[in-house]
Parts: C-alpha cells; sequence; structure tokens
C-alpha cells in the first residue's frame, strides 16, 4: 500500500493564484436566508438583532487577518476587503475565500446564542457562501463598495415603506409590492411621511447605510510614515487632517525609496493586531470618508507610484 | 445616489464553471489544527472524541447535498466527492466549495459540546478551508482516495509507534524521531509488536482506515435500473450481488436509451434524502468496496458509455 | 540598469496547465473569412482549392505534433485533437493553442499561391483564431467530433441547395433564403433533386463529411500491444480486425502492469514521425471508424482501466 | 443527424475573459529560434535583416489592431500591449492572444523574402508561441516593459562581449563563456574598449535598446483634452509639452463628466487607423519618454480618477 502509487493524483489540483497588485475582495452571502429569517421570525423590514450578529461575526473574522483592510455590510450579506498588497496564502484564491467563510460561519453560529437568547439555533444551521473578486484600483474597489452600500440603501427605502404599507397601513403585500412598482425614491418617501408620519431620514443609520468596519490607527497609533494611496486617484489628494497630524508626510518620498524590514513588518502587523477595531455607519460613497480616514487604504509603502 | 453608477464593478466577477461530466472532490483541511488540538489536549496518536465529531460534521454535511456520492474522512481532513453529473450551483467551483466548508465548520463548531462536554470551545475557534479537485474519470476520482486512505495508514502506522515510543517507552519525542527516521513499515510493526506487545492489525479500524460515507441504497432502497459505473473500469465487471439481488440489471441497454424524466430525478432526490448515512472504516482501495456498492458511483442513467 | 528590480513583474503570468488525464481540442477558425473568400471569388457552395489548401495546412501542423492524433476540418475550421496522455509543453493551454495556430497560419500562407497560383496573397492576409475545449473522456470528445461533421452536413445540405437556387435557379439570395426558411433536410433533398436534378448523395463526400487526419499505424506498423480505449465506452469493443490481425491483443493486461520505458516511449515517437498521415472524407460519429482503426485513441498502455 | 444530439459539447468551452480595467500584454516568442537561427546563418551577435523582419511584421501586427496601444521587440520576442479599456473580442484570452499569434506569423512568414531575399524558407517554417499576461496599474506594465529593455542591454552587452571574443579575438566559444561567467557589466565594457576598441555606448542603438512601436497622435492629430494617466502615477506628472502645446489640458475634467458618445469613439478609431506608426529605439525606462507622448497611454477620457 504504499503511498507514491496514489500520489499523482495531487497533480489535478490547479493553482488559483490571484492576480498581484490587485484588490480582492471576498463576499459572504446567507444560503436560503428568506427561509432562515421566516424561521426565526426576523424582524421586518430590519432586525436589530440579526444585524448585530453579522456585524459582531464581522467583527472578530477581520480580527486575526490584519490584511483585511476594510469590511462592509448589509443585510445578509458581507464584502471583506485584502488590501492589494496581501501575500496572505500566497494569494490562493480558494484559500482566501474559504478562510474567510469558515471564520465569519462559525462566528455567526456560536454567537448566535448572545443575540438571540431566547431562540436556540436549530437544524438547518445558517451557513454561508462567498466568492472573490478582483478590482485592479482603488477606484474600482471604492466604487464596488459604493455598489453595495448604494444596494443598501435601495432596498431599505423600499422594504421600509413595503412594511410600513403592510404593518401600518394594512394592506396586503401583493397590493403593497403592486403599488410600489415602478415608484422613484421620491414617491417612497411621500408615502412614508404622508401616510405614516416617516420622515425616511430619520430611520436609523445603521438601516440606512449598512456596515462598515475598519482599524482605527489614526493619531497616536498611526505609522510615521503613511503612503496615502488617494493621492493617485482623488482630486484633492490631502486629507483634512494629514496635513497636520501627520508632520512626517513631507518625508514620504524618503521612506519610499528602501522597501519595509522584516522587522518593520513584523512592527506593523503587531501594531493593527492590536489596533481597535471600528464599526461605523457611515457614507462611504463620498470622497470623506476615505480622505479622513487615509491609512486604511494605505500600502506598506514599498513601491512608490502604485496606488 | 443611482444604484447603476456603481454596477458595472459587478462585471468584475469572473465565472467559475466547473468542466462538465468530471467528478468533483472537495477536500477540508482543519487550520492551525496542531496548535488546536495541544489547546484542547487531544489524545495521541487519535482522539476518538475528534474523529467522531469530524465524521458527525461530515455525515450532517453530506446529509442535505444528494448530489454528494461519498465522502472520506481521517485526522483533520474530509474530502467530499460530487459526482461527475451534478449541475448544483452550476458547477460554479466556489458556491459548491464554500458551501460545504460553511456547513461543515458550522456543524463541527455546533456539535462540539456533544463530544467535548466538558471542554467549552474558546476563541480562536476551530476553522476549516477547502480546495476543489476535479478528476475526469473514476480511476483517477478513486486513486485520489486511495491516496488519501493510504496517507491515513502510513501516518497512523506512524504516529502509533511513534507515541508508543514516547509515552510507553519514555523515549524523547526527538530521540523516537531519530530512531524512525528511514524505517520501513515492517520495521515499525516490529518495533510495535517486539517492544510494546501491539499488533498493528489489531488497532481500531477507524484509525487504520479512516472513515467513509456513503447512502444506502442497496436492496429494496435501489433503484430498479442501476447503470454500474464500473463495467468500463475494472477487470472485473460484475459486483457479487448485482446478478443476485438485481434482476433488472439486463434491462440497463433499454432504460439507457432515454433520459430520466423530471418527474423520475425529483423521486430519486427524495429517495437520497431519505436514504440512510452510512460511515465505515473499512479498505476503499482495492475494488471490491466499489463492486459491493455499485449504487454509490452509478449515473442517472442517461448517457450511454460514458463512465 | 538592473535587471532584478522590474524581473518582479514575471510573476503576474499566471500559470494555465490543463486538466491532467483529459483530451484536448484546439479549435481553429478563419478570422473574417467571409469577406476573404469574397475578395478571392472563391467558388460556392464549395471551393475545391481553398478546402485542399485548409487540409494541406492540417496535414503540416499534425506532422510535427505527433501527441495530435486526429484533426477533423471543414469550411473554415480545423479541429485538432491532443491524446490524453500527452505532456507536451506541460499541457499549458496558451503554448498549446497559440503553436497550432502559428503553424497553421503559417502552412496557410505560405502554401496559398500553391493552390491558388493565379491569385497573389495580398494584405489583409487571412489569419485564424483557436481556442481550446477540454473533454474528459472519449465518449465527449467523439460526441464533439461528431457535433462538427453533423454541422458539416447540416451547412453544407443548406449552402448546395441555396447555391443552386441562386445560381442554376436565378433566384434572388434574398429569395432563396425565404423560401429555405423553415424547411428540413427532407425538403432540401426534394427541391434540389426535383427542380435541378441533384442527388445529394452523389456530392463529393469531402463536402458533405469534411475530412479527417490522422496517422496510418496499422498492420505492420502497430505497436504489438495496443490498448484498445474502445472497450471501455462502446457497445461493441471488439474492432473488426483488431481479432485477426492482431495476435498479441490477449497479452493487453499483462503488458499494461508495466508503463512504458524512455526508450519504448522514444520509439513509439519516431514510429509516429515517420507514420503516414492520412486525410479521408468519411463518417466519424458512427463506431466504424474508430473501430476499424484502434490505435488512433490508444494510449501508451501505461495506465489500467482508464480510457 | 441531427445537430442538437451532440451539440452539448459546446458547452465544456470555458470563458476566459480577462479582469476589465486591466493593461493586457501579449508577448510572442520564436519557436525554437536558437536552431532557426543557425540554419539560416543569422549574423551574430545581432542579424540586422531578421530584427526588420520582426520589427515589420509587429508594425503590420499594430496597424489593425487600434486598441494595442505600444509595442515592443529584441532578440525573437515581442510583446504588444492593450490599453485597460479595450472591449476587444470582450476581452476574451485565447481570442486575443491567437489573433496576435497568428498575424505576426504571417507577417514574418510573408514578409521574410523581402528582408532575406537570397534565402528561401524551407521548412519547417518559423513560427511563434505567445500568452498574455495582466498588469493592473501603468506602474506594473511599464515595469514589465523595463524589464524587457533590461534584459535587451544585458543579454546585447553579453552577447557583443561574447561574439568580439570569438569572432575578433579568436577565443572557442567555451572558453569565451568561462571568462564571462560572473563578470559585471563594467568588466564586459572594459573587455571590449581594451582588447578590441569597441566603445559598447557607440554601438547601434537597435541592438542596444530594442525597438518600440506606438502610434504618432502629437500636435495636430493629437485630440483636443486628453486625460493624461501619467499624473497619478510618476512624481513629475507635468509632461513637458502638455502645458505648451495644448492648452485644453486644464479643461480635462469638465470633459470627463460625460463619456465619449459612439461617434466620438468611431472618429477616435478612424483617427488611429490614419495614424503614422513609428519605431523607435529609445530608452523605455525612463519617464521621458512616456512624458512626451502622453497621448500613448492615455484613456477615452470616460472615467476620472482611473489611470
Amino acid at each position: 500500500m504504499a503511498n507514491s502509487e496514489f500520489e499523482y493524483t495531487r497533480f489535478f489540483e490547479q493553482t488559483d493564484m490571484l492576480l498581484p497588485d490587485t484588490w480582492i475582495v471576498v463576499r459572504l452571502d446567507g444560503r436560503g436566508f428568506s427561509k432562515f429569517t421566516k424561521r426565526y421570525s426576523f424582524a421586518k423590514p430590519n432586525d436589530k438583532r440579526a444585524i448585530d450578529l453579522m456585524n459582531s461575526a464581522a467583527l472578530e473574522t477581520m480580527r486575526g487577518l490584519v490584511d483585511l483592510v476594510v469590511a462592509y455590510g448589509q443585510s445578509d450579506e458581507y464584502s471583506f476587503v485584502f488590501h492589494k498588497d496581501t501575500q496572505l496564502f500566497e494569494r490562493r484564491a480558494q484559500k482566501l475565500v474559504t478562510t474567510i467563510v469558515s471564520t465569519f460561519s462559525v462566528q455567526y453560529a456560536l454567537q448566535w446564542p448572545k443575540f438571540f437568547p431566547d431562540e436556540p439555533l436549530t437544524e438547518p444551521y445558517p451557513t454561508f457562501d462567498g466568492r472573490h473578486v478582483l478590482y485592479p484600483n482603488i477606484q474600482t474597489m471604492r466604487d464596488y463598495l459604493s455598489w453595495r452600500q448604494a444596494d443598501c440603501h435601495v432596498n431599505n427605502l423600499y422594504n421600509t415603506t413595503f412594511w410600513a404599507m403592510v404593518n401600518q397601513g394594512g394592506q396586503s403585500p401583493t397590493d403593497a409590492e403592486l403599488e410600489l412598482k415602478g415608484t422613484f425614491s421620491a414617491d417612497k418617501n411621500e408615502i412614508l411621511f404622508s401616510r405614516f408620519g416617516i420622515n425616511y431620514n430619520n430611520e436609523p443609520e445603521v438601516y440606512k447605510k449598512g456596515t462598515v468596519i475598519y482599524r482605527d490607527l489614526s493619531e497616536s497609533t498611526r505609522p510615521l510614515s503613511t503612503t496615502s494611496p488617494l493621492n493617485g486617484t482623488t482630486k484633492s489628494s490631502a486629507s483634512p487632517n494629514s496635513g497636520t497630524t501627520d508632520p512626517a508626510a513631507n518625508t514620504t518620498s524618503t521612506s519610499e525609496t528602501a522597501p519595509p524590514s522584516k522587522t518593520q513588518l513584523d512592527k506593523e502587523r503587531k501594531r493593527k493586531l492590536k489596533a481597535t477595531l471600528v464599526a461605523e455607519h457611515v457614507d462611504i460613497i463620498k470622497d470623506g470618508f476615505w480622505e479622513q480616514r487615509p491609512w486604511i487604504l494605505a500600502g506598506k509603502g514599498a513601491r512608490k507610484g502604485s496606488e
């Protein structure tokens, strides 16, 4: 029973290294969640417990993987962004995707009792599938995140209106759906306000904007010299506070000439592991979010001129 | 905030449909399990609780996915085999792999207390990564499974000997490792027997052979006409009982002329969902296992002559 | 100007090894040939010179690449089939495809004057694009070739009828197209026969069947022991002459136990290089063609049971 | 013989669309050219006729494919760069690569007599293989081209020295090779100068630098408003003449707000088809080349901020 006779079968496995220097997004989606949410009677249009659980699972997923620079979630989906410079698992696609899917799924399952103390999980258990998408530059990667946040807004406005019509207005779901067909945002805002006295703008930010998670590397915890990745891709390259709180910014070009040493990278890694993870419900479509937190997309300062 | 402005980013996602008519193996591996097993003081060389948990998680993973025809596990790894005819998720690689990884991971985490009642799971939680490998025919797919079972044997013989030397013989790990270097199976068997009175052949089958899981579709539950997939690829095409218990076998070629109808497929699916899942610790390298359970690799009888 | 500073860019090239043990088909198509054929006033529905040129280019393409076991061409397309065991260029997809495309294109261009002595090639020159398709077993690979030959038949019957209606019947192209819309084969045969006295069955085989090219390894040139790849996949496994001209066939299983030696492979290669290339216009959809030429798809006798 | 029975085999062909917004480089290499160059007694270290032929074939390859923005060649290799915005062939990898390989190969074969009038091509004919590599931004794509040009320099210095030692110095090839092993550029320059009176700097630029081909869209032929793609990726963003000869540059941001219309794109295409193709032997590693020809890498002005 020599091992070697069959070992040739390992060569059927194909490599799946992802293109270097490219942003890697891994998006998870709940499997069969419309059924699952009914089984556990999730509140409509939004169940705060369920969203808090998603965010908590995402936080723990980001904690150990320091090459994840930002995550964005809404509804039953979460997108995790690896920095384009990541070398984690040699950038092997399946390794990256399954590690995130496994970690997130386990966190969701084990943290469930904390958020749903009265509803023990029963089979079939909640699971998630995932996939990766590559974005060659900050612009397209940010546009991807903007797409998801715009999607959150569109869905939430629809759902808020729909469930107000059904729950408060007493319309049948079919009737509400029919009436909403073809309406614009303004129409839905008007329905909400005139019929139910709801000002959509006052709805909770977490429902309107979803959740963005990142490491807080601002101020004292920030590295001495950060390459702002935004210089190359936005019109206004100066972030509001980079000029004031980071006097070392002017030395950028000097520090860039040498790639970071092993010790520097280890230090950087440790700093990120210790950094506070922040979950916010804010606009990530406009430049402001990124300009005020330039470290999020910053690189390791190794290669001049690349974004 | 029109959705459409950013929607172009969805076209960066690339299709990953797997080659049709090809066996899809998804293998999971525990992430960082050498550390994890130490943290929970797994028994050496084998921890029965841990193996039972792996098998239980695998059983539940197979239960809902009827296109999985067989699974094989040993140590902290498990391989799941999709029939070459599967159209699940349109054969999208990441969807298939992440669904299995997510399901298995959640099962492992949630079933943990059943197998380790005295050791509550703490962070960092156990997780698994996964990947797919394609095998174009039964021969190579079976050789893959044989490779894993041969690997199980080689590792278990080594580990059994090593831990006997350390735990019973009082040798230091370094010393035991040094002595075992370059030894053959016969040498290890001899050490076990002469020094510790252990006859390796009497060790539990679950450790020596690992675990194979499949659906029991034998006898009454078997379909009337099964296309034996083995005719084309093994020397002895007749399985021992196919001639006796399945009088309809002779009508195979007739039934093959027409592809199965929608109703037939639904029936087949239900039959599989109801079928008992069997976990055995037996040799799957020799032909016997497959010949005695011809339904495991049998197809839907649709296409003549393909294996 | 050190080379090393920029050498990192080589790691952006991604491997594209094709799945082992799988038949590789490379199909070429003429680029913009409807325009090209007009420019050179190709005869309609078929231009014998053009088809002879295609076949001649294909013959030369096959000559040097002994891992190509069969090729099939019709109209401005040609499909080349690499044996599933080929290790040429480590099975790198682009290397395989571009080598064939380049060889075929150059042959077509340089042999042009031999077939079109009165029409010198002018810019833009004829070119071809190409792609690979994988087939996991003989059945699907043969079905692919059958698809192309069925396509040849369907197109040729249509074109023969259409051009008879236009050239002999004096119908306008639009009118002929309109009349043929929705007709079946029988209708077209009827039009050809009743209006133009053409019996389609008597049309040249090269137009009706296209061209299949293979190496003639029959009789004396055949190896002593050939693994018939057809045993496993067709109902009638015995080729008409294998039993009579190849007395060694019964020893197959013996010779299979050992993989072929380096010397044997070299000999085999030389034998193939010397073998006569045959171009025929025959049916390759039915089993007969393959059963009578079992060496075409035969393997190197290395692995038991694989097809 | 219905076509449909076999048509399922077309679904084995897998899509190979390349990541959007990414530079596509296609590199060709002569197959077995060390043997080929010996057969035709190419001059050593460089054969002017052979290089002129390569460049001429590359020029014709670029002529019809206006989405090719630049090409670089040396020795028996040529790299063609598609603009990251190209939608040619829906960015299908094999279609792009084989089209270039076929076009270049045919051009090389048919133009041969013009450059080697006394040496008719005989079998085996010269052929080329090819592959694509993706670069996610200008920096990495330029670094790729720099790598090839640095490679040209390193090889040419070595070859110039080696052949001087052999042809003029009378050393045996083995002896020359041995002496050159481990030497630096300075050593080779010294050997050339002290022994053979050759100042390497005075060697022809075409041998030292290779050949870069691009469309001359300067001055009058330049579009009114060009998005300089270099702003984001090089330290000195202003090209020497962009400020002076292009008064419309300041309006860039305005023109960028609207994507180009169909008519504009057609016009742009025609302009490029008519543009003179320029082949130069200059440094493309330093920024100067690109800054002085900002139109080469310029986009269609559609998307703000992307490079």
